[in-house]
């Protein structure tokens, strides 16, 4: 089935410990739309760029597989980020953000687009998020994602998207400040009570946690021993999952599918994770995949 | 099979935000003893107490078929522990030690406690640990704890401990103490080729990690909605694992065998969070916690 990615795309600058990368290709649909690319569902990516988008990441991603119909390129700079970690990888700072082309993102879908029975609308404004679900045409499952900012900023809008979405996905830190609540298994039960049926806290290097109607499903993360730039593992994870629910076919999405895309979408952030910027992910193989999903499964069986 | 488990028996005084208890039972012996009972195993405690060691306590040690023979009872006053936490129960602030009667340790193994086939050495000093261990007449599988106070003052003793023990159990952040390593998956492999043939890195809330010969395996925890006290929870984890390991009889102990104890010993863990001290566990029935060891079952199988 196809899957319709709407988020941003960006040009990220990213400092670490030990090296710094710039404009490298980034953002939300970036990440999210290459690894819903790999279950070999047909991806549509909605999202805005300027005029200097450079054509080596256009050509990554349509290498990929992603059609951009749907992705604006207007007059303008596109959106920057730039971002250090320190030695402790889980938590980052900003350091500049340049809106540039963003403000004036006004998502309008093609039909094909617009018909996606799965579709992530990864993170971005809630105003941009409930514009694409607002053209939605066909009953599709969907996922929403969000950050700190639009809790902070948006929160009203944001709830009014929770109410319309099948499953929100948050990271612990969020889901903590969002609930006003430290432990994590109460915050997603009362995310849930805001109206989306489904809720996944991310936890990074410590998995997930999947809450649904009578569901509850824990995963740790693959463990990895080398950990370069955890820039965009979340949206790696939430279009995994997206990709894995659209391989599934016609059939109602269940819980046990919602936990097997959760550990799918956990095993694709780890390769995320090993390089900077989409540099693992654009040369993934859904072989090296499956092969990492089956030695996950190995050592988390008892 | 029967397991010797030997460590400390304390007096513990817990502050946290909300409550204060004062000189309940704790240490690590008896957190761990408690734990290795509910597999039916029979438990030897091998410890040192003072004349002031309540009657009360010893009483619900052998109200839980705990083997008291090789407990010392010595003139003098009981090691006393005082601690708090703070909002972050994953760290704690010693506020308070008293080592006493414990300066005096000079473990001394009845020919039954020498001869069990599974000995837990829990957190105490080395000296006192490889005292035990030199005791031990029927080559049993030996596990390990350790922590940050002996990584720091009693290094090589305890780098000698490792090398003859076949399982050592240690939190995350003294893994990364110990072996100069963030990277747990790393330190956990460096930990190894210190001696041991088996190591666990506990991760508190987000499970723990088993590393053996050619075996890898993690498991996230129980997760929880209320914890009023984790003290006690890695020392009732390893009790747990001796337990279950004493349980299976006397066929060679394999990395499948460890892998479930490991989950068992987790599970076991989270009771002893959800009260004060010992309460939970010492109220704990084996049918409540296989109840709950196939809840997790299920809420981790994708």
């Amino acid at each position: 089935m196809s899957v319709l990615i709407a988020g941003t795309v960006a040009l990220d600058s990213i400092h670490t410990t030990s090296q710094i990368h710039n404009e490298l290709l980034g953002g939300s649909a970036a990440y999210a739309g290459m690894a819903a690319a790999l279950s070999g569902a047909g991806v549509q990516l909605c999202a805005i760029v300027g005029t200097d988008f450079p054509e080596a990441h256009r050509t990554l991603l349509t290498s990929r597989g992603i059609n951009l119909e749907n992705v604006d390129v207007v007059e303008g700079r596109t959106f920057r980020w730039t971002g250090r970690y320190h030695d402790d990888m889980n938590h980052r700072e900003t350091l500049d953000v340049s809106i540039d082309v963003l403000e004036k993102f006004n998502p309008r879908l093609t039909v094909d687009a617009a018909s996606a029975k799965v579709v992530l609308l990864a993170n971005m404004s809630p105003d941009n998020q409930l514009d694409v679900l607002n053209q939605l045409t066909a009953r599709p499952f969907v996922i929403a994602d969000s950050m700190d900012l639009w809790i902070n900023i948006a929160r009203v809008r944001l709830e009014e998207l929770m109410k319309r979405v099948d499953l929100f996905v948050i990271n612990e830190d969020e889901a903590r400040i969002f609930m006003d609540e430290r432990n994590l298994v109460t915050a997603g039960h009362r995310l849930r009570e805001m109206g989306p049926k489904y809720v996944v806290v991310k936890k990074g290097e410590h998995g997930a946690l999947l809450f649904g109607p009578g569901g509850f499903f824990t995963t740790c993360a693959y463990p990895l021993q080398k950990v370069s730039d955890p820039t965009g593992a979340g949206d790696t994870f939430a279009g995994g999952m997206a990709g894995y629910l659209a391989s599934l076919g016609p059939a109602e999405i269940t819980f046990a599918d919602l936990a097997r895309s959760v550990v799918y979408g956990s095993v694709l952030a780890s390769f995320t994770c090993e390089e900077f910027g989409v540099k693992r992910l654009g040369m993934l193989t859904a072989g090296e995949a499956a092969g990492r999903l089956a030695e996950f499964r190995s050592y988390t069986t008892f």
